[in-house]
């Protein structure tokens, strides 16, 4: 035994294990492999990974972790991980150069996804790493020059944070999700062939900029280039903001912006720039250039293709979100197995290690997991992880294609490549721009739902949701703030709409906005067919956006009046790719794998789920009757939630995400919830003999112990004070 | 100028200043009276203590009380202000016993008024004293008889902490909602006339116990009453845990339960009790007695009207979800009206000190509030705000006259009062548990979304949403979970209903349930009636409840399994309640007052809002048709919205929250937006001249200038050192 106890003892460890033992009839590691995007190599390259991570001291954070740490503190530990994920980067460079690979076919693909593997246990930290080696690289990637590139990533060895630490000044105090109204200029001057950057207003001030407070000494600055007085857009130029002792160059004043509701540990700051002189090839010239001679700016209409560098970005926020609702929801379905709660048990053996043991005079109470109101808010948000995870990976997988495109040869040879590359980058964008939204929303849906599944535990910081909510919430708004996002994204599909109607090509991911469809196909739609779901949803979507179009003409082609509208459309278009992802990849697993049974309740749940909190949209356009959503409510309760709820274990197992990665003792693997519990608070803050030792013990006995009103106040109002002073 | 800048510059003050002066057409006095439950007295003395609240310099944050500050630096800073708020109820009980009013008749309202406004600006100040002197004395209170209460509040001058300091016993680390099932035990002995409390094993340890860390020198303790081996339920008893000099008693185990996601000011901890032992009249007596002559237990069956002391917090915490949003709306729609982005500005001059100044040249963008999609998002939850005060008030009110019923000597003189009271009792514990739940849920999702539609700056913590919310959620989960509570009263509303349908009397709020209905009834019906409209949301709660019945039937009268449509029914009677109370409190305004055409306005929004967004369940069960839904979102878009839009930054200025209360520069009543950001980040975070100073620049420094892999690895794999080591 672990403490002195009776055997009258809550034993959530037998509930799992017994679970476990007993109630799975797939391969974990199969499923496993599915959700790392169908692929071996994926899987065994994560759990690779995962092994590193987790034997990394350095990367291994303390158990006071959750504590309130002082801001300098937090930033410093996080500092010490940043550098060790650098010397990760620098050793993977090293070892492709000492092959001889030429500094074009540099291949960072693992390093990325050490960062993406750690974010799921330590956001800020990777955060703040990538805001150097992705953002300020790719903007420097995308908008500069082969030569430009090279230099600041490889001749400097910048990409690991040597001699260089970048950050990415595009954000201002007045302007965040409107980049082309960035006040900020760079004017440049023929005589000295440099340009001047300057902060015109409060406004304008540099804002969010992450590493400038402390670590970076270079920004990649967006800025308004001036010349001769003409505004030619914002560009994007290489300000040195400290010096070699560290020291700020003059007419650069930085400030930190101080404490934020998470990520504490990235050191975001604000920059105003006085009078700054950078020479001309600072200005990264892949799309813009100075010509002297002529005293003429020469600006590619292509330089929209410098944003695809930024894509990553977006499209890695969504494999975020895949995995932060992996992991919240294996701790609340760990705990909900686990935990106990009112009503008579179901089964009373689980909480004994043998069946042998049963103590039937133990008065049980149920498993929080055999509600079925507890089981409808957290089984969903399980299936929608697991669809998540296949439009995650094929996003991957798109905008690693269109980024190959973008580096190719052909593209400034061949126009039809540069066009079909343009087109493929513009539907990573629309499609990022709905996705990433609706998965970040559904990240920070889950957490909240997973904390408030855990009752009163879900409240302590150690059960990781405080901190994991606060760290993610930002996903909603930077990097494009979702309803911004979102509205532009559904402009583009009715676009698209538009277009397919009148016969115009639309990009592949678009083509089921061709299809026509009428609410008599699906009067005897067969819901537990998830292949014919997704025709529905297609139907859906197209609905939504025959709306945008009607309420268009109401209201005179304003696309602000119908931004509420678009926004759903985006959102609905989400759960559609969700889906339609999830398939493809279902269609490419093995015939007989263990899996499928599984894997298509789970499908199905997450479609049927998507219906019902939709019902009133898919009633409204009649594309479903009431008597319909009483079947998908009858399916999803009676049929897909007892089954999956008796796959539980296996189903959060599959995450494959160890302890180190859930990090809290109320889902651990084991699902010794009370004694880690107890023992995790106990080593992090009661380490004295008793609690007598506190500095403000003295002050609380002093109050308790205080005297009468009469006493503090001298006794002047006593009444025979009273009586001396007059009548 | 306050600091340097030329004229081109954002200037949000004016934004506000001119739409305060020019779009207003009713009385902010008036309208705040309305919203302080229709009473010039409440207004009055809400107005009072707040400007009491804000001069006490013990009771106002500092500027860096958004900062990561140690757990131990928050906690002593909190007891400072609990002192504080101590000293106020000392006083407002002194000047009563001054004057003569004895123990029975005391009135502490007035310092309740002061933690509940105080509440909105520093909740966890407020809850930790509040579980002193609000708990722990409720409890007493409830449970105890005149004279035990009399003892511990009024002879020992504990009720304004003095002497004893207490903490509320209820929860157990494996048991939270389900108080019945508690394991602590206080076993009886005849012979010493003494309990002996004990914890049987680490699921029954006491958990959460606020005050019990570090200043709690007593505790109400929730065990078991055991006599001669028979459990007799859970009972209260006073248990003294510190001695005189704030030792632990010993027997007493205590631990601090250390870090949270938010309110860290409160020293949570964790007791564990080895058989100590308290005398026989240490157990609260006013519904068990122990006869010591005939060895037998008096347990009344009417122990059920204790907890109608502990109801007091429930209700509290709706008032408290009023001021909660009223704060949050506040502060994003101040920013929506002063900050631009993307569109062509609607209205340039308002930029402007005065409309001679405008400056045509001037590329000014839209107001956030002037997009649809901003509107929908922020204008509905001011709407709501505005409805839940009403319902607040009213609880309350219902609250205090069952709470004077309960005091009331009738009570076990009259059996007919006694079983009306019970039967209020009951209907107040009804609607608090499906008021609180959905109130609460509002409170979150409002600072939730206010804070997506302030962009990137509302995570910044001086936004105050970061630690609003974190300090905010767990009253979705403490002091009954919201998922049980709500699946509990819509069990509740079902069997009233089910009464109602066999003509037995129904408590009078829930008189509804006997109408009877048809869709037809609503065929034509005008959605700007909002008495009306409060039928229809009578045939919606009905129509729901009619659905638990039919699901009831087909899962055998199994409740768990119509858990989630009970959960919703209970959400929906929410919204019912709201709009039944603002109605009731609207009739009773003036017939020619200002605020009504406003006001009329705001509920029709709140309705229409509440029906847009639950469009699934009006359509599942025919209340609507589809074409009445396409008329509820015109008249919320083509009316509702652009009528209140002109009148928004009045309608938060009736909430009357001063700047102390508002406590950010997003949202302060002038509108500086920018410079009072900036200024209050510079304040608390650079007060150094550069940043060259930071104890970790020097590592940043030798980590950028760190040497090569084949340096630091002492050049043992160098071509020439690897020759020496053999072939």
């Amino acid at each position: 035994m672990s403490r002195v106890e009776k055997n009258n003892i809550p034993r959530p460890y037998n509930l799992i294990a017994n679970e476990r033992a007993n109630n799975s009839d797939f391969s974990v590691d199969e499923m496993f492999k599915f959700l790392e995007g169908n692929s071996d190599q994926h899987a065994n390259s994560i759990l690779e990974i995962s092994k590193l991570l987790e034997r990394d001291l350095v990367l291994r954070n303390k158990p006071g972790y959750y504590e309130n740490t002082s801001k300098d503190e937090i930033r410093r530990t996080t500092f010490l991980k940043v550098k060790q994920l650098a010397l990760y980067c620098e050793r993977i460079v090293a070892e492709q150069l000492a092959n001889g690979v030429p500094y074009d076919k540099i291949d960072i693909s693992q390093y990325n996804n050490i960062l993406f593997t750690y974010a799921v246990y330590d956001p800020q930290t990777v955060t703040r790493i990538a805001i150097h080696s992705g953002l300020f690289y790719s903007a420097i990637k995308g908008n500069g020059t082969k030569a430009q590139f090279n230099y600041w990533a490889f001749e400097r060895e910048g990409l690991y944070a040597k001699g260089v630490y970048g950050c990415f000044g595009m954000t201002e105090l007045a302007h965040g999700s409107n980049v082309a109204a960035l006040e900020t200029t760079a004017e440049y001057d023929f005589k000295t062939k440099t340009f001047t950057i300057n902060t015109p207003h409060i406004g304008a001030t540099k804002w969010w900029i992450g590493g400038a407070a402390t670590t970076a000494n270079h920004c990649c600055v967006y800025a308004r280039l001036i010349v001769k007085g003409k505004d030619y857009g914002v560009k994007t130029f290489i300000v040195q903001l400290r010096d070699v002792d560290h020291h700020l160059i003059p007419g650069v004043s930085i400030g930190d912006i101080g404490a934020k509701m998470g990520r504490q540990g990235i050191d975001n700051g604000w920059i105003q720039f006085t009078n700054v002189k950078i020479p001309k090839n600072f200005m990264l010239q892949k799309y813009v250039q100075i010509n002297d001679d002529e005293e003429e700016v020469i600006n590619s209409p292509m330089d929209q293709l410098a944003y695809g560098a930024l894509l990553g970005g977006r499209v890695g926020m969504v494999m975020d979100s895949y995995r932060v609702g992996a992991k919240v929801t294996t701790i609340a379905l760990r705990y909900a197995v686990g935990r106990r709660q009112f009503g008579k048990a179901v089964n009373k053996e689980t909480n004994f290690a043998s069946p042998q043991q049963v103590d039937n005079s133990l008065k049980l109470e149920k498993q929080l997991i055999d509600y079925p109101n507890h089981q409808y808010r957290l089984i969903p948000l399980l299936a929608t992880a697991y669809c998540l995870s296949s439009a995650a990976y094929r996003m991957v997988r798109n905008l690693d294609a269109v980024n190959s495109a973008l580096e190719s040869t052909q593209l400034l040879k061949n126009k039809k490549f540069l066009f079909k590359t343009i087109e493929d980058l513009k539907e990573v964008f629309v499609i990022s721009a709905a996705v990433k939204p609706s998965s970040t929303w559904y990240g920070a849906k889950a957490i909240d739902e997973c904390r408030q599944a855990c009752g009163g535990h879900g409240y302590s910081a150690y059960s990781s949701f405080g901190q994991t909510y606060n760290d993610w919430v930002v996903q909603c708004t930077w990097e494009g703030d979702n309803n911004v996002l979102s509205m532009n994204s559904g402009r583009s599909m009715t676009k698209y709409r538009q277009s397919a109607l009148k016969g115009r090509p639309v990009p592949s991911q678009f083509k089921f906005l061709t299809k026509s469809y009428k609410p008599s196909d699906f009067a005897k739609l067969d819901f537990s067919d998830n292949a014919r779901l997704l025709e529905l949803f297609d139907f859906m979507v197209i609905s939504m956006i025959d709306e945008v179009v009607a309420q268009l003409k109401k209201y005179n082609k304003d696309f602000d009046k119908v931004g509420p509208l678009m926004l759903n459309t985006a959102k609905f278009f989400c759960q559609r790719y969700y889906l339609e992802s999830v398939l493809l990849y279902f269609d490419a697993t093995e015939a007989n794998s263990s899996i499928k049974p599984a894997l298509v309740n789970i499908i199905n749940l997450f479609a049927l789920y998507t219906i019902k909190e939709n019902s009133g949209v898919f009633l409204r356009f009649g594309l479903l009757s009431q008597s319909q959503i009483a079947l998908v409510e009858s399916r999803i309760f009676d049929d897909l939630l007892p089954f999956l709820r008796h796959r539980i274990v296996a189903l959060t197992d599959a995450f494959k995400l160890s302890d180190f990665f859930i990090n809290t003792p109320l889902g651990n693997y084991d699902g010794d919830i009370y004694n880690k519990y107890f023992d995790l608070v106990n080593s992090v803050n009661n380490n004295k003999s008793d609690y007598d030792d506190y500095a403000y013990q003295d002050e609380i006995l002093k109050f308790l112990k205080r005297g009468s009103i009469e006493e503090r106040e001298y006794h002047e109002k006593d009444a025979k004070t009273l009586e001396k002073l007059g009548k």
